[in-house]
């Protein structure tokens, strides 16, 4: 994985989804369903929304070369979960082109060659059903993905435990409390370990 | 992991789930969407029942507490699976005094860090968003998931392929079938290897 | 596992289900649901279909034994998910009788000893529930699985991304094509390598 | 209707499902789903308990004539809802055999002639798969549906919103305290109706 | 509603879906989701088969015309359910036609306006999406929509509790046991009403 | 019912929600789960959006008083339907306040008293569940519910179909379209009626 030149990029990188989702004051988390393929995966990039129709790819063919080089795409598929919208061939086009990342609202396929390959995927799950070609949708244009609405641009950050969406503006002022949210757990977890309890370390009711 | 105090719990240890649903005559196993965060987990120990309300983990952080050395924490979350009630501090909470692991009826994060701490977490999966601390719900009383009604001190056994419940004073019973079960299995398993059929061998209809 | 002894079947276990389904013209694709237990599991056979009650399991062992080894049991339980209709001592006698492997769209128990033994086995799930031996139901007739329809004898190809299903006597013709796809992809990714983009391989509006 | 020879049972016919639910503390509610095959049925009796394996109502044709006159049957069905566990033959008999009616967690079928002939029946909804006759389960033993669990002899009401149920010993007193709601809500509505809010009738944050 | 001129046809009408579904062997009923839209719609015609893509509806217009006057389009749509495929004018189109009625495993629109009119509507619910006119799919092939597969021209039977498919062969053999069946059952309510048990009648166990 | 003051609202009054989503290009249509609790009810008014924790109803109660006269409030629930969010009283409180209606992304209660007063009520559905009153949320923020955007002032019309939203400055003219469209349908049934076909009239591929 090449270093993303936006450095906010790189620092996010380092910061967990479930830290930034906290950090934002719990907004910006995607359903849960959507997950890495493998749990290694981790990504970070400015969001390059696309809005698909059901069972169909050739928006997605033609969204890895309107995104920049970092960007994730970000995929809604009309909630039609049950095709494989994205492949090793698209996966390897994505990462020529210099992609960050694919989120996706739906299926995907060769899940072994993309995780062999490296390429950051987050989706539904796996399917092998193909898709057609007939095109249509809108790409890069606000997007809403459960109750989170995506403008294109928004830091999106994926782990294992799922995917946030920051707002750009907010970017560098929720990484700042994410970096000091790791601190504070990290003294947490060590007055923990000394014998405090987390009723008394947040002042919760016993 | 500790070794368990309790020999019965030691004993249930080495048993698996679907063993001990069978030898108490197919009773006691949770809904199968209940699965450990990472399969090599497994876990037993008397269980302290957590109803919680949606969204909110007051009452989890009030379990940690309350629960005994050795409990495994059993929470309801009145069937709101998109949150994540549980993460690394609690588990290192919950670690540090000792508890034996958790069963939640809805998502949990910090998957990684829960793995890598090895504490037995066993979720409906995984999920970043953040959850309240209003309160209210009940500690210790009988608890329902699924079909299965759960009584305080209650034995819970978990593993790759799910969790299982036996009410307490059926214990030693179920863990003698249980042995003898593993023992009849591992006899019908060689008699398969020299050639006879599970039709022969539990005479049934061919 | 042992080679399989028609030539057919041992060139189709080198292709991917995706291909496979793609090479057929996007059709015989299971459900999505329907996933190896162990993602490195690869299966291919003969369809030995397996029509059963729900909650029940004696048809299941007497198609062990009705199945010719090398077969693959494709198997419905009257969409009654919730319940392991196979497990250790099944696949053991599967495994001895030569059976290349089971796809059920239902639940299985002991995966970690059925991942064990590289029993191929292909599953909605995992679940503990035990099941009863009334029997009935019907063995080897055509099976309704999704929107596709399984006769017996067809070619059942699983993998990682799931699982696909080629009618006997395309059988040749499918895999013809499918390695000729795998050849045309592998230029392909080269020529995405080397700089061009799908849109202008496939020829489609940018 | 027959009227209930039990007065407390003709009281609680007149309080609706959701005024009962709320002045026992919010409590009791069966999973929404669980509706009347038409919305002007109305219900109450005691809960005859009947716990049936899926895909078979050999233990419902037994539950009719084991249930005493003026009983509730409560059925869960293993969660196999896609079966059409009861019809007009049994609704004719248990209408003949005065019981109040039927909370089935599962399908009914012949939804017209049940409607016509007036007989309560709540359900997830009309499937006309039949069952099988093998039998099996378990009588007026405690049961779990949803959150709740429902004790034989609990009192079962259900309208147009759903079922609830409460706990027999606390009848009178819950009873009781559904008439002071209902009370209190009519002064409500007709404060509301003179100019007033909620917010301030309740002294809630505006 | 204009008479069938098969009078095979014209019998089944009088039959519900249950009475013929119990009478070929509890075989032949589409999955349970597939409703009236209005409670008092009945039909009956041969099956005229339509596989179509998801959110499209062109397949369902040729259709109309391709099909003949008295035959019940029996739609798949890939199971994409929320779109609308079906609304006002293809009703009038249809009754014009001459056809006796549509199923389609997806959503409709125009509910009021169809129901006024009396054309017999079976879906999956309503929805007012609209579709596309791409084409693609496939008119009168073998069709599978839950564990069914439906030939072109088998019988299709569908009322308030949900639809039936008999195989064309199959026809009269099995109207001649629903009408044995709905009498049997008449003289049975009539025993139930004189005071004998289902257990009795039928000779199960108590 | 009163009569809208804005005449635009009065107008979209008399159109369906089905022909208002075609006119504005197939968008706008909130997902098809959300229906009338009774069939006959239309609504029609500016959108006051409420964007409530689950299981809580403190948000809704400020909501009616917030709102203006004519307003339809439109209420996601964090995706926690099993709850009855509403009910007479606040009907009582909402209709005294003029508002227009209540589309919500969750369950209500008291349906048949809330027919009855004829309060234009949309939900996923009925719940008797309680909710609690800890507030939280935002008022008359953009709200996503399923892929649509709602901002505050949209109008939303609902009828037996289902409900869609029309941005607030696309009103006028989409109204024209929906206007012309109803002409043209009406033209196009009666060339039906005179035997034309839809492939005809549309210029569709026969």
């Amino acid at each position: 994985m090449a270093k993303p030149k936006d450095p906010l990029i790189g620092e996010f990188l380092k910061q967990t989804s479930a830290t930034v989702h906290e950090a934002m004051g719990r907004r910006g988390a995607l359903p849960g369903a959507i997950k890495p393929i493998s749990p290694a995966m981790r990504m970070c990039g400015p969001a390059f929304t696309v809005d698909s129709p059901p069972m169909d790819n050739l928006l997605l063919h033609q969204a890895i070369y309107a995104a920049s080089p970092g960007d994730v795409l970000v995929v809604r598929v009309a909630d039609y979960y049950e095709a494989g919208y994205w492949g090793e061939i698209m996966g390897v086009a994505a990462q020529t082109r210099g992609l960050a990342g694919l989120v996706i609202d739906g299926g995907v396929r060769d899940s072994l060659e993309l995780t062999a390959m490296g390429f950051p995927t987050f989706s539904r799950g796996l399917c092998i059903k193909g898709t057609l070609k007939h095109g249509g949708g809108a790409l890069n244009k606000p997007l809403a993905i459960g109750s989170i609405v995506i403008q294109p641009g928004d830091i999106v950050i994926g782990d294992a435990d799922g995917v946030v969406v920051v707002p750009r503006a907010e970017g560098p002022a929720i990484l700042e409390k994410s970096v000091q949210r790791v601190d504070r757990e990290n003294v947490i977890m060590q007055q923990l370990r000394d014998g405090k309890s987390t009723l008394e370390i947040y002042g919760l009711k016993s």
